[in-house]
């Protein structure tokens, strides 16, 4: 029994190596040189063609090898079989260096500080202690609740966001349509970590914008998406820019991706772009970790991390 | 019995106007412009002339509204009366931020990542997680220990060295010359927070960034400098950074502050300039921190934070 590589936008033959290597033993299949159905108990994903998994007959298993399960539930024909996403400490660790990165480079002005640095002009800007600044995490996971917990030791005045009720010790947790008002109110950075869901796509609009608090030393709020392109409603976080609600956004996901040569992000003076890296895994520890839960479920202690399709995550 | 402000480089009448709306019925005098010498019992200096506080008959306490007192230790005339620096919580927090933030960005490449922004280009580039990331910090009072405790939060592998011995959970201490060489070894990105002696001036020189670990995915070393600028051999730093010893320096203090026009630091491309704002103070919070010494004083329980003028911290 195979497990198959379907994986579009990374290098397979990288991927085919490494299961190769990690895997001994067992038939590694790539599509789509080599993806033959029958035999095929596994399929490892990564973006890959909507219809392909229900041509597999003897498919038990199917690994996400990201966080959001979502390029896969678009699949309208995904097979009835158990789905697994990514959950990683390192994972976990890597977004929360890249979210209070971001959120610090907003506190701090680095930005300010480089216009400044460039036009060799030399003075400090008022800069207000953490505890004066509100962070709100919307999306209280795995990886909100890191971050949120990292935040509110480096002293910031830390709130979260999601859709059911959650408790995180020092952190003042809101939930779902009643709470949002009071959070954004609280919130001068933004930090976006939602699973993608039909109730979640499009969320950040102006509206959701134009209720943070923006009486704060950055002269305005700042949002920092490090979940998912389709969170966002990409003309109006131009149109918050320009109505100064707000003062700079740092984005790592885009509704298209790589983001086009034509998009207005990549040359906007407020707006930061990453490439879709705020939690970039080691690969080889994302191999290992589908290896182990292979082992567990074919040893019978069973699969971690299952996709729930109701909820999207 | 009076209060002098002796500022130069800040703005006197802010203080002043600080200081009469804190310190209700005492009378403050300030430096030029009302300076008789009788009957001043404190002065709060801020890079005072040297001499001038020889000339106060009266003193009994001096103040540096600073967290370094070495400006006031080079006044060879400096009276035989107790020397009182400033030490925050808030100020601590405030350096934490700024190191954090500037650790982060050599980490995760952000320059990187903002040169690839603004050539449009969309890539990951390889990122290890921050425990394969070896973090030091030299020096390790106040600021050095909270700073390396919340790096050790984020997952670095954090070390430290300081002068005499000291023990940090969780972090690698090194001390004194034998320990410094073993030290450099393990350290990827170096934090200078040392007090500014006569024994650290210029002590960042090329051999000892050159000891440096440079096998990582920055493509070299890297060095944040948030304590003082003469602590840093500024010719032997843009040597190391030709040399590829060092892939990017953030430095926060320099030799002469303001940084002259025709600094190469202004503009080179792998140096990032703040101008000595890492730990910016609450200007209302050091009013009330000097204003609760006098009472302690008045009262009997004695002055925190007094400088020992054989260390010079």
């Amino acid at each position: 029994m195979s497990i198959l590589l379907a994986i579009q936008g990374w290098d397979s033959a990288d991927w085919a190596e490494r299961f190769a290597r990690l895997a001994a033993g067992r038939e590694i299949r790539v599509w789509p040189d080599a993806a033959a159905p029958d035999g095929v108990r596994y399929a490892v994903c990564w973006h890959p063609p909507a219809g392909l998994l229900a041509q597999l007959p003897d498919l038990e298993v199917m690994f996400s090898l990201g966080a959001g399960a979502d390029a896969m539930l678009a699949d309208r024909d995904l097979p009835d079989v158990p789905l697994v996403r990514i959950v990683d400490p390192s994972l976990t660790s890597r977004m929360t260096e890249w979210v209070v990165l971001q959120v610090l480079m907003h506190h701090r002005l680095q930005r300010a500080y480089d216009v400044q640095q460039h036009d060799k002009v030399w003075k400090g800007l008022v800069q207000p202690a953490a505890d004066a600044v509100g962070v709100g995490i919307m999306g209280l996971g795995v990886l909100g609740t890191d971050a949120a917990e990292k935040l509110n030791i480096l002293g910031f005045d830390v709130a979260g966001w999601s859709r059911s009720p959650k408790q995180i010790p020092g952190v003042a947790c809101f939930h779902g349509n009643a709470g949002l008002g009071p959070f954004l109110a609280r919130t001068d950075i933004l930090v976006v970590l939602l699973p993608l869901t039909p109730d979640t796509a499009n969320m950040i609009d102006y509206d959701l914008l134009a209720n943070l608090r923006r009486t704060n030393h950055m002269g305005g709020a700042a949002l920092v998406n490090a979940g998912r392109g389709r969170l966002q409603a990409e003309e109006d976080i131009l149109r918050a820019l320009a109505d100064g609600i707000l003062a700079g956004a740092t984005l790592d996901v885009f509704h298209e991706e790589p983001l086009p040569p034509d998009s207005p992000f990549w040359t906007h003076p407020k707006v930061t772009v990453t490439p879709h890296v705020a939690a970039d895994s080691d690969p080889d520890y994302l191999c290992a970790y589908v290896l182990r839960q292979i082992e567990n479920y074919e040893s019978g202690r069973g699969l971690e991390n299952v996709v729930d399709r109701v909820l999207g995550y």
